[in-house]
């Protein structure tokens, strides 16, 4: 079988984890990375003896890589006619600007969280709409916070019908080793509703949702709180149930040890995961409280990885490498070891 | 007007604003407060010149205070028969054992949230149940949080008939200058429902509340995101409108410069409140959301000081210094300065 | 006896104590401060009533104030008509652009440290070279941390000739209610060697001194570790003496509980000292240890406060009010209550 | 060859990682790691389909692990007899008591930093004594920061005579997912001198040593900074080269975006290490500072892993495996990979 053929823009926290899955998927092949300057990710790829082929972004800046020897296949121009279908998680605003490029080779696009949403077709989570995504040119992935919220709240609309949710994010302020943004001692609010939950209303349109976000300081995983209404009655033994047979999400408990963000952190290291990283989403099973017919729970969202398997999701609507929801997220699941 | 006559045991955070509290109070007369140890509070007050009188908590241990020089006026079982009313601040568990004192000489007493609800006849808030105070001998405050939480719980009750209310509790893990307890880079979850939604419904008994509370490494106050659901339909002004009449609740604005807790607790030591406190919670205007009919919104909880008027209510319950909560309440604003 | 007219331009962390401090000295008076727009710190100084007059430093913007209902006495340009002296705490670079004000009026000015060096005539600190601003027209304070040590050095320099310190200064990353910055779980490292090493040389060109600084996550107070050799010989006991004498050094002990910045931040605010701010530094006394010759020991610096007092011997100097830094600094120290 | 048989007692944070760099020595065999209870790392190794054997170390508790359906291979006292040395990284003072175990089948064993020092027979460093641990049958490693810091400064001392060093130390007060222990906005001293100074004179008797110590809220790294005598002088070039030649420092620069402790973290996650750890300490460049003849630079520990090489050095020299220093500590290199 022809492998299909996949380049990363933008070598940063989401990208180098997007070639990571990316080089799982036996059916796909990773043609290389694009980035502009020798930052810790481009060094790290360096030392490691170049795994993946890097493309300069800017040709007319390659000398920032080649002065320290960091060998460069090509440019990203020349990346995207090699390839089917480009990942692009460069910054903000970046994407956007990528896209003539794109487009000029009529190579396909996904783009992560941070573009704005009408740089894409489709508004894509491979769970809730992958069906919308099939043979879309550019997709827009969900961010962190909304990928893992719409697996849960997914998960238990497929089964009792969610009319409503309101929550509360606790958003953790900075990935580990950023010094370029960062809190001290502070909470902090944000005016509502959170776009989460304004996100979420755009990909599932029949639910009601809003929100309060608030900004902790701290970098392992955001914790959310959603409060769930549904049409059909839910026990607290069908909520467990359905958290555990989903493939993208771990039921833990705090008596087990799991007592947060941090344990979460630890214990995907501890499992050897590559750069430490988890895939899945966390409900712990003590936070499960009901307030009339609604339940409340808490969910821990691994912001470094959470968005690579829908991201996977995405190549696979936009290239019908598989037509059904149910198959895409089977196949993704299936080469990044998720349960089920 | 005779005054009446207050003692406090335990100079601690909450211990030394009890103290400066009832100084603010011209009906009533500090006789002394009681510690056993020269802490950094004890330390401050003998620097400041001893403005409070010292009484030992723990007669064979008066050497501590006195080799430092710290000047005693006697001892805790003398303080207690001066007294009317004895405001315990000790720490959880010390309030159960000293209340074996206060009964010696028939003394009345506040104790705070710590300590476990049987040590007291009432469990008690200045505006939701200051009539169940009324000539109690023995109260419990409820905690910090609960206690900000039942003043806009009950201020919105009042009006709308609260039915039931689902919180997430975003807690401060230690006060400014803690060193025995921290949490560094983590949430924490804790087993739902929390202890301040139960405690809700032991003082609102016709209120359903749940709650799921994390902590998170800061020490400038609590911030709660209560989903609020009533018997009567409320609109955003209604709420605004309650929120703005409350003397113990400010409303705040994000485009104000208030865009956190940090802030609050910034903006406390701007205006020269005494050790840089605040009593009232605030609520902040552009975090206010529709669920549905529900209303949900953020709320600022000054952990270290909130207590402290709900406790000076208390007071003025167990002794009938003014028998409705709306007269009692109302005493201790005026002398706290608090608006309205 | 006529009091000396002063004026502050910036009323935000610096400012405000500046004011606070310049009203405290019973041979000035304080005309006013001046700023730009309604932030916390002038909401404060509007919800306490205007104990101070607000000059506005942007006429063109007034309406940003008067908007609010804040009363405005007047533009920048006219309280620099009328003061002796500006104190000038803007944000970095502002002071520069003022100084053309300054000027115009013949008026003298007193910048803080994050202005460049080349805005003053002189690079002041009250005890290290008082004499050199007699009569300056433009005079620039050490910044918070230089302050601080040149305390610290300049006592044992005047006791025991000191030749060179090696420090290293662990930066506390912002001020408690900073949203602009901040840091999360992480230190980091500066360009050695640090500015206070290099400015505390140009105050002071017989030592010769270098260091490492590292920011912390932390809001309450930088310590300052340095190793200082001197000329003469000097026992613990003689540096003791020293820190105890000195009226703006605490010596403290971590068996009386001050177990590191957060303890100092906790007790100055216990003390009911304005804002919770403290004056002095602090020397750890169990910190204190000896390398060959050599002594160490840990300083902890409180920035938000710790320039108010060589900023008030700055106006002293320059308008000659005393004539030696002993005259100067102990009229300064008595003003402001510290002790010696 | 016959390899030799290590057992690992013990599978917290350093137990893991001596387990997983035996594994990585050709000339060693993991017979199996023994704990207690199922935490974290016990779940992650069951997860993981039990590379490792697991023992248990207190059978009566076995119960706890079957219950969860985790195999045991057998008890601590089984492994002890199977093996040539036991790695001990047990909770302090838990390795005091398995002495008698390791006694009792004449077992030698290395201890951890946390153990007593009379545990041992010798106290061990890789570099700085590896010959005193020839044929030893108790050895106690160093602890983190005592380790990384004895690499820079043998490496200096070997070519330049070190005299005497004074240090300021910036400890990680954490690991990551830690929820036992913690620090929230505050630094803490340490009474001087610290630890680290006085076990660094116990193991290189010639150099006098001091240092203060101050805890910091992150988790990623302690930062130490000596101050270093020598008798010959050194030039900056020369620590440089002696840095850049030793496989166990890595020479890095701010410029290059290893801006502190958190970007080497990040780094070495991005390198793709297992669980994300670093062996090396790392020099910052831009540190670099002299004081007189004597330099000041700061390092960088990653407290989880650096103690790994020297604990694998301590099993060569215990069993002769190789009877000099460079020999020993050069197959340990070799085999997890260090440069050089």
């Amino acid at each position: 079988m022809k492998k299909i053929k996949v380049g990363v823009a933008g070598y940063g926290v989401i990208g180098q984890r997007l070639a990571d899955g990316v080089v799982l998927q036996k059916d796909m092949e990773l043609v290389g990375v694009a980035d502009v300057a020798p930052t810790l990710p481009i060094q790290a790829l360096f030392e490691k003896g170049m795994p993946y082929k890097l493309f300069t972004a800017v040709p007319e800046k390659k000398h920032l890589l080649t002065d320290k020897g960091i060998p460069i296949s090509g440019t990203l121009e020349e990346l995207v006619q090699e390839v089917d279908i480009m990942l692009d998680a460069t910054s903000a605003g970046v994407g956007a600007k990528n896209k003539e490029l794109y487009q000029k080779y009529n190579t396909k696009a996904v783009f992560q969280g941070g573009e704005k949403n009408d740089v894409a077709d489709v508004f894509f989570h491979g769970y809730a709409n992958y069906e919308k995504g099939l043979g879309a040119d550019y997709l827009k992935l969900t961010s962190c916070n909304t990928t893992g919220l719409i697996r849960a709240i997914d998960c238990i609309d497929r089964a009792f019908d969610v009319t409503k949710t309101a929550m509360t994010i606790i958003r953790r302020v900075a990935d580990p080793g950023d010094y370029h943004r960062g809190l001290t001692n502070a909470l902090q609010v944000e005016t509502a509703p959170s776009h989460q939950a304004l996100d979420l209303m755009t990909i599932m349109p029949h639910i009601h949702a809003t929100g309060i976000l608030v900004h902790t300081p701290v970098t392992h995983g955001h914790i959310i709180t959603p409060l769930v209404s549904t049409k059909k009655k839910m026990s607290k033994d069908d909520l467990i149930s359905l958290f555990q047979a989903h493939p993208r999400i771990r039921l833990v408990r705090l008596s087990d040890g799991f007592l947060g963000n941090a344990s979460l952190f630890k214990y995907a290291r501890d499992l050897g995961n590559p750069r430490g990283d988890m895939y899945e989403i966390a409900v712990w099973e003590e936070s499960i409280v009901q307030s009339g017919d609604d339940w409340m729970f808490a969910i821990n969202i691994p912001q470094e990885a959470v968005v690579i398997p829908e991201s996977i999701d995405a190549i696979r609507a936009a290239l019908r490498m598989q037509t059904t929801g149910e198959e895409g997220t089977q196949q993704t699941n299936m080469y990044l070891n998720l349960k089920g």
